[in-house]
C-alpha cells in the first residue's frame, strides 16, 4: 500500500543516496542559492504567514505562540543570512576521524558520513523549516520536515521557495520534502518508516517529545526539556552568584537553558538568599521556596515536590537551602533532565567533585546555565539540544547530523 | 505501582551514579575478581548449565542451538581469560576528545563518560552474560542482563558469581542485574523503562532484534542483521576474488558477516563464474543464481527476489550478474542490511566509486567481509555490530559504550 508519505519517504530514500556523494561546493552553491531565494520572494512568505496569522487569532491563540508564529522583513533576512553563514561553516562529510593499519596490512578509515535520511517533527516556529532543511543539506542529508498545523501556509510557502533553488542547483528531487499533511496520523506514520527514515528529530514542547519517544519506532534524538538548576556553595562569591542566577533565570526565561531552581548551601543562605531573592523579585520573578527559604525571605510560595520537577519556562524560580555539595548534586541527579546544570564556588574540590558526579549535557563552574547552545559552544550551527545519551548529548552542531563509515583497503585479506 | 524489574531498574540507576565515578584502577580489580571467581567456580557452572541442556533436549531443541547453549571447562576458561583481556584494555571513560576556549574565556572540554544503565537483551549463548557484564563494568556502566529462558540457569549462575565477586571488590549493589524473569511482558516492560534504561542492545536473530524496535520506546541500538554481497568486479584477479567469497561464504556461513550474495560484472562473468561456482559447489554450497548465472553454470537454483533479501546464515549463496559498477552498487543500496560490502577491482575508480556510494558500516575493497568483528578492527572487545546509523554503526567496543558530558569552566560568565 502506498500513502502520500511513503512517496515522499521512497523518493528521499533515493535522493539519499546522491546526497551521500555530493561535494561540499555543489551543497554550499545550493545553500547561497536558497538564501537568495528566500531573500527574493520573502513577500510570498510574509503573505503565507499572514494566513496563518489570521488563521491563529481566530481559534484565539495567545500571545506567546502568536509571536514565535510571526514573521517580518526583517526576521526573514536573518533566516536567510543563517542559511548563508551555514555555507560558510566547514563540511564535516568525507573528514576521517581515524585511520589505522592492522598487522594483516587492512587499512581502516572511519570516515564521516551523512545520516542518510531525517526526520525533522517540530512545532509552530516556521523559522525551524529553512534552518533545519539547510542544516540537513550542508550534511548531506535528505530531510522530511513536518511542521505544526499553525504555521503550515508559512512552511509550504519557505519549503517549495527552497525546493525550486535546490533543484535549479542540481539537487536531486525528494532531497528536501515538507509534509503538507499535518494529521496526527501522518505524524505517527513518519515515526514508524523503518527503512526509509535514518533518524527523527523532535523539536517542541514536553507533550511533542513524549509523544515521539513514546510512538517512534524510528531511532529518535530526544531533545529540549531543560529543568535547569544553580547551586550556590558555600565558598561562592556572592555577587557572581546573584548575576548568575539573574543571568540563568531572567534573561529568556522561556528557553531550555534557563534555571529552574535555585540551590543554596544552607552555611551561607542566611547571608546570600535575601539580596538575591530581592533582585531576583524586583525582574519579577515568582519564588517558590522550602521551609528553610521561607525563615529567610518574606516573600515566597512553599514549594510543593512537584516544583522541583517542574520546567517553568517562565519567571519562576523553586529555591532549597541544601546541607551541601553532596546534597546538591543528589537533588540535581534525582529531579533534573540531565540538560545543564552549575554550581557557583571558589572550592576546588567541590568544582571538581560538582562537574564528576552530576549526571548532565552540560556540568559549569562559576558560569550561567544559558550558554548551552550550538553557538555559544562553537559549533556554528545547532540543530537542537540532546538530553540523551545516545549518539549526541547537549547542542548538536553539524558533527551530530553525520554518522561513520568504515571504508577498509585491503589486498587480498581474508581471514 | 513496582514490579520486581522496576526494582531492579532503581537500583541499576542509583548504582550507576556511583559507577560514573568509578576510577579504571577500581574497575579493573573488580574484572580481575569476577574472571578468578568464574574460574574457582566453573562446576557451579557447568551444572546450571547441565540443566539447562537437559530442559533443551527435552524439547527437542535442535543441534546448533545446543551448540550455542553448550559450555565446557575450556569455554568457561576462554570467558573468563576475556574478562581479564578486558580489564586490560585502555579505560575511554574521563578521556577529553577535545578542549577548547570560547571567545568569553570558558573553557569547554567534551569529556568521555559511562551511558549510564545499559540493557541488553540476547538469547541462547550463556557466554555473552559474562561478556557483556564485562564491557559494561570496564566502561563504568551499569548492566541489565534478559537472557533468553533456555540458558536461565546458566546465566543465573554466571550472574550470581559474577555480582558476588563484584560486591566484594566494593562496587555498588546493583551495577550488574540478571532479570530471571524471562518472561515475554517482563522483556517489554525492560523496553519501556524511559528514566532508569539509557539505552538498550539487542543480541540475536532478526525477530528479537524486531520485536526491540517495534516495541522500546527507550533509545536503542539495532545490530547484527547482515545480508552481505561481494561485488566481482570487471578487472579483478580472478585467484583473489575466488579466494574470498570461498571465505566470506564458507569460513563461518552463520555469522552475520557472512557473504549471502555474489554479484559479478557480466564483462567476465562466463570467464569467472564456471570455476568460482564449483570451487563453492566442493564446498557444499548450494547455488541460486540469476538466469544468466543458469545459462553459465549448470547446477543453480533460479533465484527469486526473496533470495536477494535473505540472510541464509548458512551455505547458501545468490549470484547475480550484474552489468557495472552502478548495477552493483544499487542492487547493495536496494537489498542490502548495511552491514559490510566488497568489491574484488584493480580499478581504481571502481574502488573508489563502491567506498563512496555503498551505503553500509563497511565497505571494503580486495577483502572478506569477514573481518567486520571490534577484534579484527583492533577495538579489543566488541558489544555487538550496530546495523544503525545513530550513535554508532559497525563493531561496537568500549569507546561505542560512553556518551559525552561538557564540562564547562568559568569565571562569572553570563549571557
Amino acid at each position: 500500500m502506498s500513502t502520500p508519505l511513503l512517496d515522499i519517504a521512497r523518493k528521499a530514500k533515493q535522493a539519499s543516496y546522491e546526497m551521500m556523494t555530493a561535494g561540499s561546493r555543489f551543497k554550499n552553491a545550493a545553500l547561497i542559492g536558497i538564501a537568495k531565494a528566500v531573500e527574493q520572494n520573502a513577500d510570498v512568505i510574509l503573505a503565507a504567514n499572514e494566513n496563518d496569522l489570521a488563521n491563529a487569532r481566530e481559534k484565539g491563540i495567545s500571545g506567546a505562540m502568536l509571536d514565535r508564529l510571526a514573521l517580518s522583513k526583517a526576521r526573514i533576512a536573518d533566516m536567510a543570512s543563517a542559511v548563508r553563514e551555514v555555507a560558510l561553516l566547514p563540511d564535516p562529510i568525507g573528514r576521517a576521524d581515524a585511520v589505522w593499519q592492522r598487522p594483516n596490512g587492512l587499512r581502516i578509515e572511519k570516515r564521516r558520513v551523512p545520516l542518510g535520511v531525517v526526520g525533522i517533527i517540530y512545532e509552530a516556529r516556521p523559522n525551524v523549516t529553512l534552518d533545519a532543511l539547510a542544516l540537513c543539506l550542508k550534511t548531506g542529508n535528505v530531510c522530511i520536515l513536518r511542521g505544526g498545523s499553525e504555521a503550515i501556509n508559512s512552511n509550504i510557502a519557505i519549503a517549495n521557495i527552497a525546493i525550486a533553488a535546490a533543484v535549479e542547483a542540481g539537487l536531486p528531487e525528494g532531497a528536501i520534502a515538507l509534509v503538507e499533511d499535518t494529521s496526527r496520523e501522518t505524524a505517527k506514520e513518519l515515526m514508524r518508516l523503518n527503512g526509509y527514515v535514518d533518524v527523527l528529530i523532535p523539536r517542541g514542547g514536553a507533550s511533542l517529545i513524549r509523544s515521539v519517544v513514546e510512538n517512534a519506532t524510528v531511532p529518535v534524538i530526544e531533545t529540549g526539556l531543560g529543568n535547569c538548576h544553580v547551586y550556590v556553595d558555600a565558598t561562592a562569591d556572592y555577587k557572581m552568584a546573584a548575576e548568575i542566577i539573574l543571568n540563568a533565570k531572567c534573561s529568556r526565561p522561556s528557553v531550555c537553558n534557563a534555571a529552574e531552581t535555585l540551590l543554596v548551601s544552607e552555611k551561607i543562605a542566611a547571608e546570600f538568599l535575601p539580596g538575591c531573592l530581592s533582585a531576583l523579585a524586583e525582574k519579577g520573578v515568582e519564588i517558590r521556596g522550602c521551609e528553610k527559604t521561607r525563615v529567610l525571605y518574606e516573600d515566597v510560595i512553599p514549594a510543593s515536590e512537584e516544583d522541583w520537577l517542574t520546567e517553568y519556562d517562565d519567571l519562576v524560580l523553586a529555591v532549597k537551602v541544601v546541607s551541601d555539595t553532596e546534597e546538591a548534586i543528589a537533588h540535581i541527579n534525582r529531579y533534573g533532565t540531565r540538560h545543564s546544570e552549575a554550581i557557583i564556588t571558589e572550592s576546588y574540590i567541590n568544582a571538581q567533585r560538582f562537574l564528576d558526579a552530576v549526571d548532565a549535557a552540560a556540568v559549569y563552574v562559576n558560569a550561567s546555565t544559558r550558554f548551552t547552545d550550538g553557538n555559544e559552544f562553537g559549533f556554528g550551527a545547532e540543530i537542537g539540544i540532546s538530553t540523551q545519551k545516545l549518539h549526541a548529548r547537549g547542542p548538536m552542531g553539524l558533527d551530530e547530523l553525520t554518522s561513520v563509515k568504515y571504508a577498509v583497503y585491503g589486498s587480498g585479506q581474508i581471514r
